[in-house]
């Protein structure tokens, strides 16, 4: 038996989170009324009313009340997945106690939201003794409304040390008679109270990039056919921040992030599809720096790097302050080093496409190849690269593809902004590809 | 049941390693006199009579003895812990015995030196079952010479990797009925056995890294009440490495690291404290750059980063070769995303007492303002940035506050350099917030 | 018991692996017959016929018939030691059911390659539990055809989340009475499998990093004494990225890794050997640059360190744009602190002489000077740093040497190419030292 994936969603992008109730404006709901409405490349992938840290605890009984209110009158047509956070903590039985009491509101059918509900989301758990206390919870209110079992999902917010060791044993308790963790859906970070735990220090107060949690969330995610979410990125106006920590993620397995705002929520859907456009960079002390396309060339604009011709194909190249002279050859060669290519979606598609005819006609392998032609110092340089690509190649490369098709197989709403993105043909032929 | 700490000191910062014997000296006890008379900030939180490595194997009897010796004779007024380390090895069941020996005999009430010592610290362990063997040893000690069970504290060097794993499953075993494994205190990294385990090879034979070993013992303290300790930095005359090395351990949660000098001592003993006095930083070709106050404002010196006011709010901002116009908000921006503030422990205290005053008021989060004036290249910029505050930022924030406020109340002989570091007032108040 | 070794190799530092049916070919042996040729430096320590994913699905029986011929005729003469890897899939019965009957065909005496063969290498593992179903076809065939229990060899591909998590049960599993785990031998990452199960996305679909996987790989290996080796590097064309990467992985603890070219196999057999010649490294904006040496000193001619004698032992000294004036002795300290030597193999096996003789002089810890007269400028700067060698630097430095006696000892066919490198006597002193 393989790694499953239980759950309508195979990829989630978007996790959002709304206070689910507001002291101090007549309607308390109002920011749960507001999100509900979100549609499009706005709408999360995963909206979480949120009646634990973005709610004050003296405003969560209402807060209950609320995500029924709002949900019940238009959860039906809310466009991603619905799943409210509530309260928990592996310490603390009475917070224990409080999550089953909201459950059991919450999912009652009478009040009518939990049709529109997917599941529930578990801060602060422990040990994997904790998650199945849980669990447990989720399983009697199922039986008491006449649910399936495991028919409610559970995410869960890895927020301490125990937890992290909890995603290590998930894969031998799933599965277990007397437990229905195979309703796990999302295992999302939660850095602020992760840095708490760990007692961590830095000096300006900010956030610790904790590479191994995100690795470790990454893997168990992996492990036990689950989706890894990372935690808030508190700086909202950063939008190039959040951007460069979406693609570090993304190089960990971890594709879905939290958003704060719809427009962190509209960054974050786009961030793990493939760009419309292909692009050049080029390494110059250390950083990539994306060339300028002009007429078909690409175009250096720094200073970072110098070239000049001298003459009979000779060429003075410095980089970093290191001078060279070297032969046209010996030139694209080290130019070819210093630059990669960010494909397109068209040429993911393009490559998958030859791959699949390849396939067909009975080769295992072939190249694909990259050329461009730079322009540094006014100076043209063609430069050309072979990649082979395989079977393992070839699947690998499909992740972004899958991602979409996901996208758009479960977001309709999202159609006309994907096409507007990609053009109509480029859709079409991802949806088939793979 | 929550995580616990079981033991006096919820923080250590410093781990000082003495040897118990030297040959050729007069008094082979010699270092182990001068290091008992240490006070103050030179004085460690945990002191180590290293009867293990730091001492030649055909001496460590008479180490034994010496630590004896020095201990029942000046140990009473030592201001910091006492835990000596002596010989263990999870591959040499005749080291293993040698062990138990020198145990036997330091812990001998008899001998005068036991109600001095708080515990032992086990190198070389492996398994977490080998982690049980030394556990029994402490427990017969005990038992033999009337102790309380659990009553000495163990702590482990972590310098394989069988240790390291075990650091994953130390939680499923301690409180186990057949085991006192929650004497345990500190978890130690030793790097350099820990490189020869592993066999890694550098270029110049510099120890590697390790981050993951580090996470990995800090997550194992998170979750278990225990204590992250880091491996001696050997260059003793890199002072600005040692630094950098305890500031990228905080960022992990691992406040505390091994000191051969009394000068490390001290600085380490400083290292987790908020400073008296707060600091902009400029970020420049990827380096933080401390900036120079004066008047009030706050000037950078280099020319990694080039200003010039033009005409009509208009500005040409240089970074890193990168030339752009700019009007004065979109300067400000520009710069804020550059700039990071070091806050003074005045500035978390104040930042918390705001904070617990708008908790008070029923408010459950709250904006903190950091704002500056900078100048670049005579060009005056005002820089102003909003972070939220609610329960868990305020969680995150305080841990340096409890470390300080462990410190204070462990640390009599301390709290005249804490007076003159901060002045008394910061650090009454700073006693009192939280 | 302490952690065993098993196997003749101690180290591995090639995989080097050899598609074994390549269609369209006169003989589809061709590429077998070729590799099974290699000798000397570009001979592997490790030889894989390729029967999984570098050979077409269809190719696969006319594959195994391939091995048997070519190992069968030519295996005894081959140098290194030959590891076949065949199918196999932690998700697909019929995948193991063809290991099973490949690796019947192959290890049958009758067929004249099994005398030849040390082990299978079985990719695409999953939990310890996928595991076992290897190991225990492996313990039916040498049954079937009267070899030893665990004579054969087994090395796993690690390209899961599952594998990677299994790494850390193997040590609670080998040696279980109803298995022969004992029998592993190379854990060997695969980073494309493993980026695909993993769901990772890069901008340029270059294959993100994996620095926890390297280091669980490698720490698997440590807790269990077998031998970790790092995936296959793409991009044949880049031999300085090829020696980052194995750098890197060195650090790690990963001293072998895997190779795709005779090419690669003789970069990678001569990457974990200390240098002939040792070289002095200057930091220079964060990167090390190599001094060249002229009349025994050592120059840097690059502008990224300004140097300037003013007068009375005055200097002004500029670093990244920072200006300073300095005393010869702050000078020698500052540049002291940017310098850095790489020991050659003679300076490895002095240094380990001198600490032996110092030990059977009863000394314990001894100083090792390193110094050198560097040139920038031409300002002649003299610096000196004494490092402290004890046991455990000792066994640490010890570890390229151990490697190098393990390469000597098992490789004759090398020993012209080590001698050459490193001239006879400096190997002959190298094999005795430790």
């Amino acid at each position: 038996m393989s790694t499953q994936r239980r759950h309508d969603r195979e990829f989630v992008r978007t996790f959002f989170t709304t206070p689910t109730a507001v002291e101090g404006e007549d309607d308390s709901a109002k920011m749960l009324r507001g999100a509900v409405q979100l549609r499009g490349i706005e709408a999360p992938d995963v909206w979480v009313p949120d009646n634990e840290d973005a709610t004050a605890p003296s405003m969560r009984d209402e807060g209950a009340e609320n995500i029924i209110d709002v949900i019940s009158e238009e959860g039906a047509d809310f466009p991603g997945e619905i799943h409210p956070r509530i309260v928990w903590h592996r310490d603390s039985p009475e917070t224990r106690h409080q999550c089953f009491k909201h459950m059991l509101q919450i999912a009652d059918p009478e009040n009518g939201a939990i049709e529109h509900i997917d599941g529930f989301v578990i801060p602060e758990v422990g040990d994997i003794d904790d998650w199945k206390k849980a669990d447990e919870f989720f399983t009697i209110v199922e039986n008491e409304y006449g649910l399936d079992e495991g028919s409610l999902a559970m995410s869960v917010i890895v927020e301490s040390g125990e937890a992290e060791l909890a995603l290590g044993d998930l894969r031998d308790e799933m599965g277990k008679p007397s437990n229905n963790l195979e309703r796990l859906f999302l295992l999302v970070d939660g850095e602020v109270d992760y840095t708490k735990d760990m007692r961590a220090i830095t000096p300006t107060g900010g956030l610790p990039p904790w590479p191994e949690l995100r690795h470790n969330t990454s893997r168990g995610a992996s492990a036990n056919g689950l989706i890894a979410v990372d935690g808030p990125y508190d700086d909202i106006r950063d939008v190039e921040g959040y951007h460069e920590r979406m693609t570090e993620n993304q190089a960990k397995g971890m594709l879905g992030i939290w958003s704060l705002t719809p427009g962190q929520v509209e960054e974050a859907n786009k961030s793990p599809l493939p760009p419309k456009t292909g692009s050049w960079l080029l390494e110059v002390n250390g950083r990539d720096v994306e060339l300028r396309e002009e007429d078909g060339q690409y175009v250096y604009d720094g200073d970072g790097i110098e070239l000049e011709e001298l003459d009979d194909d000779q060429y003075r190249l410095t980089v970093g302050g290191d001078e060279r002279e070297l032969d046209g050859d010996a030139l694209a060669e080290e130019l070819l080093d210093l630059a990669s290519y960010i494909p397109s979606m068209n040429d993911i598609v393009d490559s998958m496409e030859e791959f699949e005819a390849a396939k067909e006609a009975g080769r295992g392998a072939i190249a694909m190849e990259q050329s461009a032609t730079l322009l540094v110092d006014d100076v043209e340089v063609s430069i050309s690269n072979d990649r082979m690509w395989d079977e393992a190649t070839y699947q690998a490369a499909q992740t972004p593809i899958t991602l979409f098709q996901d996208v758009y197989e479960n977001r309709p709403d999202q159609h006309e902004d994907l096409e507007e993105m990609y053009g109509e043909e480029i859709v079409e032929r991802a949806m088939v590809v793979g």
